[in-house]
């Protein structure tokens, strides 16, 4: 498919601006995070988009940083060049570029690719998904006590952290094997599809954040929906990944405690 | 100086160990999950421990599995064949082989050897700390709103348990950039001394999780303290890390939740 290679193309060519700043960083880090981590953002942001746009010149493109496009685009690429920036400006190896095409408002293929760690995970719809060049699949688990779960806390500090908080806690009460706080919603999403997580919530994340990990999840035979179980919109939006099988077990949870 | 070599050596030979393991364990991981770390973690710490016993046969070793030696002797390894047992058994390529050298009860040297990911944090007593062969310094920040701050929740589910979530809270509240939960104490630890985390803390871990990790933090000019702020024996204690200047305010919120 010719959307995919161009999607796996763009993403080599943004991590290779990622990586160079990310090395880079280890020496200017003390004098400005914040401006390095928005040069990285806008710079991958910018070839991405032309690496799409020189194949698919009638594609729309919506992007964390620099592009707007409209959800409702017959062809829509929607793409994050840096998810988890915090953790790429803290010198941790550990945040991806994530890229997703859609058509119709339905998820076609989508590449997570961590290029510190030349981590790829690749998924098409109906053709399953590969971490690394082999087959995915979710964990096979039915129940919480044979899993650990990830979690995020996006960027709020109120209500949406204590609630995370919350679910945390009631979730040690069902005996998981631990949580973890990674840092990479799309990471994330795709540690769940590889069965790392047995399930994963954040109460906020956009579009770009998880539009290609989400296909993996589905394409690894889990499911992702809202964290009130609602079919995932293509919008700011809560999230709710896990192996199928206990997706019931964390709702009853997580939706509990939806702030 | 011969311990380190023999750290090194013994940190590879124990991580091509834990490797075969870890991806054997892609196919046998639903068959017996705890069976298989129960191998892995047997066997590492056999090799591990021959190795070390090969070069100095009068040294007494301390390990999580097999070795009961004290922590009065004059010559002293204490050794974690896997730590991040949890992550390690569901496929999440992070977890470590820890082994320190102490002698009259002060570190002398420490080695914590990822093998998933290849990545060497070596510490020498007055010479330094390298992560990957490269000096490794703690983070320049002095305001826990520039920092990520590493967390672990041991194997409780009760008080400690509630006494983190309760931490991270404060923690929250003081604006720091996120939290994580990584989930391989002795890596964390590390990751306080590249300066990815600004602290780290546990409410409960064992002398073999921290045994390296803290001379690493040490030696990359942080500070390795309980969770109260009492220096660290070499037992079964709370452990609080830092760069070193954040090391009061960080107390100030995990000592008062101390269970």
């Amino acid at each position: 498919m010719q959307e995919l290679e161009v999607a796996r193309r763009a993403a080599q060519i943004g991590g290779e601006v990622v990586s160079r700043y990310f090395r880079d960083g280890v020496t200017m880090r003390s004098k400005s995070t914040s401006n390095l981590v928005s040069d990285a953002d806008l710079e991958s942001e910018r070839v991405i988009a032309a690496c799409i746009t020189e194949s698919f010149p009638n594609h729309v493109i919506l992007g964390e940083e620099l592009h707007t496009g409209e959800v409702t685009a017959e062809d829509l690429w929607i793409i994050d060049p840096i998810d988890g920036t915090n953790n790429f400006a803290h010198g941790i190896p550990h945040f991806a570029i994530s890229i997703a095409y859609y058509r119709s408002g339905q998820a076609v293929c989508g590449v997570v690719f961590n290029p510190a760690r030349d981590d790829w995970f690749v998924a098409v719809r109906g053709e399953g998904a590969t971490y690394n060049g082999k087959p995915a699949a979710v964990a096979q688990a039915d129940s919480l006590s044979e899993v650990l779960v990830g979690l995020g806390f996006y960027y709020d500090r109120g209500a949406m952290m204590e609630a995370t908080l919350a679910a945390a806690r009631d979730l040690f009460g069902q005996e998981i094997h631990g949580i973890r706080r990674f840092g990479t919603a799309s990471l994330d999403l795709c540690q769940v599809g590889t069965g790392m997580f047995g399930g994963f919530f954040e109460y906020q994340l956009s579009p770009w954040d998880f539009a290609a990990g989400r296909l993996f999840v589905e394409e690894a035979g889990g499911r992702v929906t809202t964290a009130r179980g609602d079919a995932l919109p293509l919008e700011t939006t809560s999230v709710l990944a896990s192996n199928g099988t206990l997706h019931e077990s964390l709702l009853s949870i997580v939706a509990a405690h939806h702030p």
